[in-house]
């Protein structure tokens, strides 16, 4: 590899760039370009046909690892950077042990392009605050193989890098997209899939209600959960009790409580 | 409140005192106190009868906040200081928007005086590594009214601010304690006890095992799983199946959908 192909300072525009794709979602939406970093969420990337713009990686971390060939064969591909130790620790997002972070090209799903099987399985989340809730979510689907997760009127794009950690990749493995409330709810009716709105009040107990035809279950915030255009457009409210002296489950939590009860179903 | 009770240094030995409680199990050990931050945990706390040591409130972050009246009137019956903001912001754990932490003696529960009721559920963690993990789990089995969760061969303490925190309270709400994997066992026997422990290789699928019974659900640590004496001293094994890509659930996330498909099967 060519010297002038390693990065030895902080001040190097394309590390400051990088620093920004990670930091600023008005960066990742100007450029089209957003940050994965390790191995594993980098390999569910590739594998599900993202394209990688560029590759920095440090070989002094990289090392032997087993993944190492892998990421020296990928550098041969695509453009790429050597960074120090002392960089690679300025780009990276968590503790510095995988030694490799990629810039990828978004790509954006609709409705209009959203693939489904017959009766399919969904995840709807109305605007869910933190990244990290979200990425959880998604590890949840992925391990019910979910069909979709719809995110709606989102507060968070869907390349922030702490929805990507927490996914430990599952937002490359998960179709998942972004739309309004209003539209999801007339994609859903249109294609005949049941809306279930998970709420305390006014509800059945989940696993009394049917699950195995076409179902979204519908989840809102943390804070204040769902909103009215979800509770009056649900086929119907179901609850997962609360029987113990807290009032609520992290939201990736009942996800999964509720998507494993369709699993159970199905199956 | 006399001045002498207004604290505004963060070198005063309280202080350091309270800090070093928060940050070192040793100083929890040796003390027999822990700390509690925040409404929500130290109602939960002190519904559950543990004895406040001492008190410390920030007058000014409190301001007229619903609880502020509760933490006013609880000043008033053990030892209490007010602190100024700067000295709140050095104890306040997370973002210092309640302003009170409370030092607390410590409770410990045993095999030997915990309480069960009859077809008791029960979740068994094998030396978990990450208090918030442990927290989580915690969370999950509130919801499900699990009747006990005990760590065996812990490798963290029950009074981490990490567990308490991300338990949001539910260290206090649901019996919990520690001992090894043997005392475990023979304890579990000993009560007619289902042992079911989640493995992924040589198992069951979850719901189609019978958990009406008293039941123990067995899970192990999240990067090497559970050691041999769980699975030989096991009455059954069984799984979640894991229909995605990615190979595992958070521990919370599985002992969730295991607690929960128990409460299904029970009512």
């Amino acid at each position: 590899m060519a010297a002038d192909n390693l990065i030895t300072s902080l001040q190097n525009p394309k590390i400051k760039r990088l620093v920004a794709l990670q930091q600023k979602s008005a960066e990742r939406r100007s450029s089209g370009i957003f940050v994965v970093e390790g191995f594993r969420e980098l390999s569910h990337c590739l594998d599900a046909g993202y394209v990688t713009d560029t590759l920095f990686f440090c070989p002094e971390i990289l090392g032997n690892q087993p993944e190492a060939q892998k990421v020296c064969a990928l550098a041969e591909t695509v453009r790429s950077y050597q960074v120090t130790r002392e960089v690679y620790a300025r780009i990276a997002y968590r503790d510095s042990t995988e030694g490799v972070v990629a810039e990828v090209l978004v790509r954006t799903l609709s409705l209009q392009n959203l693939p489904l099987p017959e009766n399919p399985l969904i995840v709807v989340l109305e605007s869910v605050e933190k990244p990290g809730n979200l990425g959880a979510v998604l590890r949840s689907a992925d391990a019910a193989a979910a069909d979709a997760v719809i995110v709606c009127d989102p507060l968070t794009d869907l390349f922030n890098p702490n929805l990507i950690r927490s996914s430990i990749g599952a937002i490359f493995t998960v179709p998942c997209l972004t739309c309004t409330s209003e539209e999801c709810i007339a994609f859903l009716k249109r294609k005949n899939i049941r809306i279930l709105t998970a709420q305390l009040q006014d509800s059945h107990l989940y696993y009394d209600t049917d699950m195995r035809g076409g179902t979204a279950i519908v989840m809102g915030t943390e804070s204040t959960g769902l909103t009215n255009v979800w509770r009056e457009a649900a086929d119907a409210h179901i609850r997962i009790p609360m029987l113990g002296k807290l009032d609520s489950l992290n939201v990736s939590v009942s996800a999964a409580i509720l998507l494993f009860e369709a699993v159970r179903q199905r199956t």
